[in-house]
């Protein structure tokens, strides 16, 4: 692997700002104004052909360079790129399930603070297991019908995130991630408890564009939590 | 229509910051940030002597580019010019409807949480059919009097606005939206339960800041119901 | 007037960023992202020798240019330069008794949402006339003690803001606003009941650092009361 | 002093963003975005070999230039630079302790909100002298497990942060800041009751991505009172 650290740096120069390695970085600065990667937190990972882009873990997600990022290849998993002085994200895996299982481009996660506090106040009200469900809000009309299907949710959809235990190491999500996958297959995100969120998309764009209209919809949903105001009927 | 698309570049080309094609495009960066247009939701539309200009389907509003615009005649409802690779906004009949029935120049269309916010609290208390009532705040002053009416509210004056019930489909708001106008003449917004807000003004001008004193007083109305405090004496 | 128009350019155009003309634009646009001048509401007036300088009525806030600039002269009250296209802000006798009474170089109006919470929660527990009152909170060093006096209030000191009521139009506030600057001679801000809060300065340094650590402790005041937190022991 | 004024320019000039003295800048233009140096509140501190670097008093913290920085000699606690229009800053000695006993790089002072609602909603709940605790929150692991242990706490680690009362005159909290560190040998940082934060870290990168993560979780705690959701089993 440390053969191939200088030969990489192609993989990761571009004049493209569409480049994955670029566009990576403009989009973790913007999530740090959305508050959604404080403290190095959260991460993203675009997959091009057969190249994985992944941000490195430990990382101010606001200064990130085209150069801090890893390339792993999609068909071995070994990684093409692998910058020395930073370590790998352990969201890797997961950023994975979502290329494998889904036929994700895109995979971005979060630390909002509404995920989290959405997490909570469903294992209060329902226990553990239960998912997050909403109905009724035009930014569910944000939200892909998923795997399978054709167009978006509509407004009178029930939107329905699943949510999992966190685990004390990120990459230990993997299977539970996995299985939440498989258990809702309509899901383009799942929410873990404490912890925040994974949200996933054809690519760069339907993926940035389904984070926001979700994180939306949890500010929402703690706000009307606030008000006394119900999720469904 | 395919055949107007190339001589239709200069209806959207233009060094003038004010030019409709490029001032949609600063709004929506600006309106972005405030929250209104998160996802691709909201849109914006600004009519300049026959023309419309509107903002896209499904693009990300803090991207946007002065050729994703659409034009339409306004007396036609013809498209003057229509980006192959985009979507008409689902908007346009109700951004049509202020132009047409309030003689408006520009109409924003914002997803701002605190209009759906209160929506929910206004159908709680009043039911449906019900409209936004408050009185007494000094931001009130930011809004019109109305249709044939010269001048702003006062302080003393009751802000009136009319809530819709939302739609499967964005289009099929039109009629009720009409009816809103038709039933509250001095009307410059129409909130949409569980949606949003439309708001218009004779301007840009006039249309942004009156949206912006609207989101200002929908979110200290939901402030002020967290803390206790009503609306009305 | 009208012939000192043109012949009165010099007073606003010049390279020096603190140029009391590019100063009030540089602070409102800082101010319309801290949500204190949206839609146009708000104002900043500076003194410099016997000049006057205000930013005007009903113009975006954060669009103002050194050209939109209106100047008094402090000792006849008279225009000497008066923008043709645009109106005088109805806040300039205000402003005028902040200089006036209180030897001020700067005076800030903002309708910071805070403020008007505050008034509220301050009417519904105490009446009207009551002003605000909160102690042991660290900001309040922020504070100056006030006319006559050297140096800022301590920690175990009570910060009073005097709260007066609004009126109908905004100029019609300036006798009560007169009255708690006697009345409160400490003070260097006066709170306006359901609209906002007039803070003043010996400089534009001192009322704009002035103008935040009291709309910090507004923020900090109502966050307290959701909690059902006291303000005074 | 006054001898080495001239002379000790080029302590503060250089081209390089990362020298501490344009450091401090950058930091605290961003840390004014965040609400933690409203009104020249809060403060930051850097220390590179023998040199503590210290942004002034009485400062607009989003407006520092490099030339308004303090320099101190760590071994003689003599100013090595003393800009002459400038008062020191008051956090100081407390900055000093954290170098001193910590071995620290760089500490941050902040006046953020959620430190001040968490230290009232800890005394109301668990009196005076009780600490912060909160456990089972994914950001706890941006927090090292501190003094003399390698690596960050896990997530199932309770975060204890102590709370420290405030005292008319900050250089004040010195004494018993020094005996919360000495309390609490893995905190990296020490709340002030009605103040703010100290938070400190190996190097700037560190104390800069704490203090962030530690701001998140004093956010989330805040908002979990508001719900009504415990902070720990």
């Amino acid at each position: 692997m440390g053969s191939t650290e200088n030969s990489a740096e192609e993989l990761v120069l571009s004049n493209d700002p569409l480049h994955p390695a670029n566009h990576i970085c403009e989009l973790c600065a913007k999530f740090y104004t959305l508050g959604w990667v404080t403290g190095t937190g959260g991460g993203t990972s675009i997959k091009r052909d057969n190249h994985i882009y992944i941000a490195p873990s430990g990382v101010q997600k606001e200064l990130l360079k085209p150069t801090d990022m890893f390339v792993m290849d999609y068909a071995t998993k070994q990684y093409l790129r692998r910058p020395q002085a930073l370590k790998p994200s352990a969201c890797t895996p997961l950023f994975y399930a979502a290329f494998q299982h889904r036929g994700a481009g895109c995979c971005i996660h979060t630390h909002s603070q509404w995920a989290v506090l959405v997490t909570l106040l469903v294992e209060r009200e329902f226990g553990k297991e239960a998912c997050f469900e909403i109905e009724e809000m035009e930014q569910i009309k944000g939200i892909p019908k998923g795997k399978g299907q054709i167009g978006n949710l509509g407004f009178y959809d029930r939107l329905r995130i699943p949510i999992i235990e966190n685990t004390a190491h990120e990459e230990d999500l993997t299977e539970s991630l996995e299985e939440a996958m498989e258990n809702y297959p309509e899901a383009c995100a799942v929410l873990v408890r404490r912890h925040g969120i994974y949200v996933w998309g054809d690519n760069v764009h339907k993926a940035k564009t389904q984070c926001e209209s979700i994180d939306y919809i949890l500010q929402l949903a703690v706000e009307m939590k606030k008000l006394g105001l119900p999720w469904t009927k």
